[in-house]
């Protein structure tokens, strides 16, 4: 008989039917015995009703995670997951496992501390809530490049060790290239805006390294970048005008594939409005010494609680998860951010807040080598390391801007995970470089 | 006026329209000059009969690559790209550059030596034919992941920052992990087959990093690979059916979305056969002693000569430029290679040829923590290195299998091109860590 998946048994009541998976969990009640299957899509339950039917598991000492198969009748059962039940089973083990896993899978949630679940992960991935937020963010990553395939993007997979550390020396991992020193791609940032002048609108869905020495909640020192970059702007607002349908993409995509893996986190998805409410830097500091007497005007940045006063604001005044802010201080972000024609103080950049915590930056670049030149000259950068940028803006690139999502920050802020780590397969941090 | 892409002013013959780009060529022809206008897809010609239309041009001191904007009447002309051409434009500059380009890029070739294309590939990424290639690799990865989720698997991002150099510890990039030696990882093999026991299907695109030194037209030491991985198989041939519906998804993608790109590269794309010939490895050294007289029975691998001879078979005998070839001989493979159950001398691994020529591999692989502990003590490999992949064939893996594919050796084999790295954005190779 063909195995057919556990999330497609509800079409087959009435019929025999063959599952195959992990032996996820075996409950005795009185007589009968419930016999838990979990393969890589969702659970169903088998029912036996006595010992002969689990005579295969006792024969091998199959426990819990062994590999099984299990034919039966698809029968409707309310309290059963999916409300089908599979009755009068055959049981057969494929792969027998007599240890007991590293943490206990059966349950509803997993009974463990962060880092055993992360020193256990290769396992403790295969809990359902677990896997449910990582099958999340492959979700997330398709509506990403669904929205931007959709508006004429190009996808591109750029280089991962550079020859110099551009973007912030003191932050690099370092590796021996052929005896050479090397070093691991901050960002996709200077290769992705030299790509604009080849295919025009590019993206990039890839690692990013970054050798903070961090162990927080919110840090991992590898994770996935989902980059856009894109040519023939007016300035910044084309660019949030994208990653507002790019947002929207995202989120549609984690919906339209996702709905089991949602209801099982009991994660609600924001909505994310046609037009994302923005306010200007300068008109957020005012905005906050109106309303709350705290006079942060003339601060070069905006203080987390800063940014929790702007998300309440645009929740108010606007119905909005989301907020743009824009108009970041120009001496505070990167030297390849545009200054605003008008008050170069403030620049064309923007930062999207979500629930009042930063979600994505963005901002028009500069794109006239003499600009780049003098910022460089400005900063007290040597040009040297950026020879290959500087001959692309040399040779002709127009305006352009685009932006950054961290995959996981963006899952755990979506799904209200406790830790970055617990959307992130194999993590990295200062201490974990295993599994 | 709205700007459009070149590619679209054929559906508006008759209209004044609005292009932007690139001045890819100036071309004077007596009285009348040529405007060739490269715009993010494509090309467009703007026809100016007098020194006015160009005017703009002078003043700024534009020379080719300056960024332009042309506006025009789309007027029929079957000489010009794409059968239609702009009259009476209006050239505006956007940002003029005066530097001649490294490379001439208005030229319907690229003449330069190949170290000066990859020395300024920055610009020269920018020439028609170099970017028809590249565009046709992101149709290449579009039609790897259609091909995937329609099969049910799940994309993953594996760590490529690794404790352990544990494939094939010569040829791996060492780093420094806050003071602790680490390795950048030579594939997601260990990972994706951890990952079936999660997801069962998955699939990566990501890079691998392979640390031998080479500067070949074969070889790069950064690439992008595309992996897959599968549980629940009967054997490899359930993994090989996988790869060619895989293959063919590729290629469809590429025909689907390249188009222009195709008839620019003049690149003809193989027929998959809805079913690959194969041929078992002891079988393939038989028939080349039969048509050859090559007795090169017994021996452990197959030469290039070998594969070159199977092709033609494959060619001749099944008239497909495909043609698996099963049952490598054990010894000779990965140590999680499974071995034929019949006989374990050969194992359950096929590699794919392409015109006589290698262009996957892949295999069954253990999935019992037993057998991998043999092997590894059989091999002489110590088991630390490989805990937590051992934790997982503990825990109760099913039989499974996958292969990989590395996306510029592809595109090499499938577009003709004479070197990978003309199909690589930004190649490294021994001596060349830049642009």
């Amino acid at each position: 008989m063909e195995r057919m998946r556990t999330i497609e048994i509800g079409e087959h009541v009435g019929e025999r039917v063959r599952l195959a998976g992990w032996l996820h969990a075996l409950r005795r009640l009185g007589g009968v015995s419930f016999v838990v299957l979990r393969d890589g899509w969702g659970l169903a339950q088998a029912v036996a009703t006595g010992e002969d039917e689990l005579a295969p598991l006792a024969r091998a000492g199959a426990g819990p995670e062994s590999v099984i198969a299990v034919e039966g009748l698809a029968v409707r059962a309310v309290q059963a997951p999916g409300g089908v039940e599979l009755r009068e089973p055959r049981i057969e083990v494929i792969s027998a496992v007599r240890e007991a896993p590293p943490v206990t899978l059966g349950k509803r949630e997993l009974k463990a501390s962060l880092n055993t679940q992360l020193d256990h992960a290769v396992v403790t991935n295969r809990h359902p809530t677990r896997r449910a937020a990582l099958r999340l963010g492959a979700a997330a990553v398709a509506g990403f490049r669904e929205a931007l395939d959709a508006r004429g993007f190009t996808e591109i997979h750029t280089p991962k060790i550079v020859a110099a550390a551009t973007e912030s020396g003191a932050n690099v991992f370092r590796l021996d290239y052929f005896g050479r020193p090397a070093y691991l791609a901050q960002s996709p940032q200077l290769y992705k805006q030299i790509m604009v002048g080849v295919f025009e609108r590019v993206y990039e869905v890839g690692p990013v390294f970054r050798a903070e020495p961090h162990d927080t909640t919110r840090h991992i020192n590898e994770y996935v970048s989902l980059d856009a970059e894109m040519g023939f702007i007016a300035d910044h607002f084309a660019v949030m005008a994208v990653l507002r349908d790019t947002i929207a993409g995202i989120v549609e995509a984690m919906r339209a594939r996702c709905e089991h893996e949602l209801a099982l986190l009991g994660a609600e998805l924001p909505v994310v409005p046609a037009e994302i409410p923005h306010i200007h830097f300068a008109e957020a500091q005012e905005l906050i010494y109106r309303e709350h007497g705290v006079d942060v005007r003339g601060e070069p940045d905006l203080s987390p609680r800063d940014e929790r006063w702007i998300g309440e604001w645009a929740r108010r005044e606007h119905g909005s998860d989301f907020v743009y802010v824009t108009g970041y201080p120009t001496k505070k972000r990167a030297f390849y951010t545009a200054p605003d024609p008008a008050r170069p103080e403030y620049s064309n950049s923007f930062d999207l807040l979500f629930r009042g915590m930063e979600l994505v930056s963005g901002s028009q670049r500069l794109h006239r080598y003499e600009d780049y030149a003098a910022v460089l000259e400005e900063r007290g950068l040597p040009p040297e390391p950026f020879a290959a940028y500087l001959e692309a803006m040399r040779h002709g690139m127009p305006p352009h801007g685009g932006f950054a999502i961290g995959l996981e920050r963006l899952l755990m802020q979506l799904t209200g995970a406790p830790s970055i780590k617990l959307v992130t397969l194999f993590p990295r941090d200062v201490n974990r470089l295993t599994p």
